[in-house]
């Protein structure tokens, strides 16, 4: 997943800020007792899952309100650009955002530990952590210096390791070798060597096909399938390191967000989360029927040995690294770190055993 | 999880049946415009995570309508006994109940997979079913006969495999073993020779202490600590085969459902999925810490060997074979399963894949 992807289906938006740019008082239009919030996202209408949880959260504030809370959806582009909605919402040019929280790093490295850390947490940890551990304190302070107040609202589960022209039998085989990653992942990639490539959605495809890229990491099977990478190569490694659950969020304008009754806050945090458990199933449900379909199409499945996990690993840490003397960063990764310690034993002796020996005894 | 061990806390509540035998009209009180909704549960008060996922959808209910919605909760015992809320809710003695529908296959053998089934789903994947491959829909069928409307409302998630006082070597081992573990995962294991004990919760403890049973399941570690049989033994499997992801119900009285409106039905509806998600991650985080502790004590965890799952697989076959005779229970089996088979793939290649490895290199 990156910035650009994205982008797909939505135009320059440069007109849209403009046209909008005279409305950034942060109350919410009223009218007739009813609230009309503006809703901006960094996803174009067409792209399923992400759109679809955006959507979801929109539906849900109109319905749980019985209307008296309106909301103006505006897809990328529609109003502001992609990786604009940040700022139109902290600054109250619009009322409510949906993306990708990493999107913004630039604002803050924090941001990164609510969508998906390198060798960091799965979508369960991250509601153990989120819910339970001292998450969701930790990006209330965070968002508080944007004025923002975000909520989960989605996941798409564990992203895929990726398409490659050739298989990696270890961690030397990524010296050099023209690989797509954006973000933090990316950045991992380098420390072994890898040449990064951070070229345009679109453009991915033909450069693989042409082989000015070694390979590309995408979303998971749902969407690989439709970016057609398998018409190219059959060689697919299904567990990646870079993301590995990446969690969506929904953030509120704080000003307007404290103008609400407290009823109408309880009903962002419910859209958000009955969006956050049905974005997910979305993703996994659809994820696995697709790589049943990949699969009948002659793809071969792959996992990376050992040797190039621990060099993941060692990768990752230098990056996290990277951004240790910030201390509201150094204060999320220990709380983070410390949650995933606890969270990660159970549930590998529990539910992963249990649903590898079930699908070792019944085939699947 | 069983019936019994959720019975802490609550007095036999015949009183209050025949106390509340008059009010079956099934309209929910209305004054001043506001409307109450009578709750049961099986839940006794005190009893942690499934107790507090039924408190949250009700603490959602109210806040989520502004108070419009009232909720008179009342935990096992208070209205009507812990498994008596079902016939309850149907016949309009109370409006709501909170519960695993698991308790009620004497109503209808497919209440069991909206729980649990051995050898089935776990919470995730049984979250896929739900949302959107299913699973609600065919809920949706079970519950109208039986007058009710019933929404996905929290998760135990994987349950452990027990308390042993010697190690499984093999599936022979199972053969005269005094072991206790209710419904159908007690029903598979006598299909494999064990002397499948069903003694209530609060006698369980002092029966393994005197070496009248041989082992025990209960739940997790969050309950198993409190439970306290690391006391008597150290041999602790945690991963089993026969609740590895059990859901909890929110069912409303299918009349008074009907006569709400589309905005209080999102209501509902949204209380339950709010409290779905919070309530496994609360499981989750409190599991993971609890077992660190567990093992801080001298717990020694175990795995059953590939035998023994081989074995349980068979036994587990054999509980369904005995219920495929009705209709709507082979239908909605057919399409468990076709969920299950897409989505296990995945889930196992991706995220279990990853966090295997995650946690070997990170020593977790």
């Amino acid at each position: 997943m990156d910035r650009r992807k994205f982008l797909s289906g939505t135009g320059v938006a440069a007109a849209g800020v403009a046209g909008a740019a005279s409305s950034t008082f942060p109350t919410p239009a009223i009218s007739q007792g009813r609230k009309q919030l503006t809703m901006v996202t960094s996803w174009g209408r067409g792209l399923a899952g992400v759109h679809d949880a955006a959507q979801r959260c929109a539906d849900n504030i109109v319905s749980l309100s019985d209307g008296l809370i309106d909301v103006d959806f505006k897809a990328a582009g529609e109003l502001v650009g992609a990786f604009e909605c940040f700022d139109a919402v902290s600054s109250g040019q619009a009322d409510i955002y949906h993306a990708a929280d990493y999107y913004f790093v630039g604002q803050h490295p924090a941001f990164a530990f609510y969508t998906s850390m390198p060798f960091g947490m799965t979508a369960q940890e991250l509601n153990n952590w989120y819910y339970h551990m001292g998450g969701r304190e930790l990006q209330d302070e965070l968002t508080e210096i944007f004025n923002l107040k975000t909520f989960a609202a989605g996941n798409t589960g564990s992203q895929a390791g990726g398409w490659f022209h050739k298989q990696i039998d270890g961690p030397e085989d990524f010296d050099g070798l023209r690989f797509r990653m954006p973000g933090l992942g990316g950045k991992a990639l380098g420390h072994l060597g890898a040449s990064v490539q951070n070229i345009p959605g679109a453009e991915v495809y033909n450069a693989l096909a042409k082989d000015e890229l070694d390979g590309t990491e995408w979303i998971g099977p749902w969407a690989d399938e439709k970016a057609g990478f398998f018409e190219i190569t059959k060689i697919y490694y299904t567990s990646g390191f870079h993301e590995p659950g990446p969690g969506l969020s929904l953030a509120v304008n704080r000003e307007v967000h404290d103008g609400l009754t407290s009823s109408e806050r309880k009903i962002i945090e419910c859209a958000a989360a009955e969006a956050n458990v049905w974005g997910l199933a979305q993703f996994l449900a659809n994820n696995g029927a697709a790589l049943q379909r990949l699969i009948a199409a002659g793809v071969q499945t792959f996992t990376f040995p050992d040797s190039v996990w621990d060099a993941f690993g060692e990768a990752s840490q230098k990056v996290y690294d990277e951004n240790m003397s910030d201390p509201l960063f150094k204060k999320t990764f220990d709380s983070y770190r410390d949650s995933l310690i606890k969270s990660a034993g159970w549930i590998e002796l529990s539910g992963n055993t249990y649903a590898q020996q079930r699908n070792r005894v019944l085939g699947f």
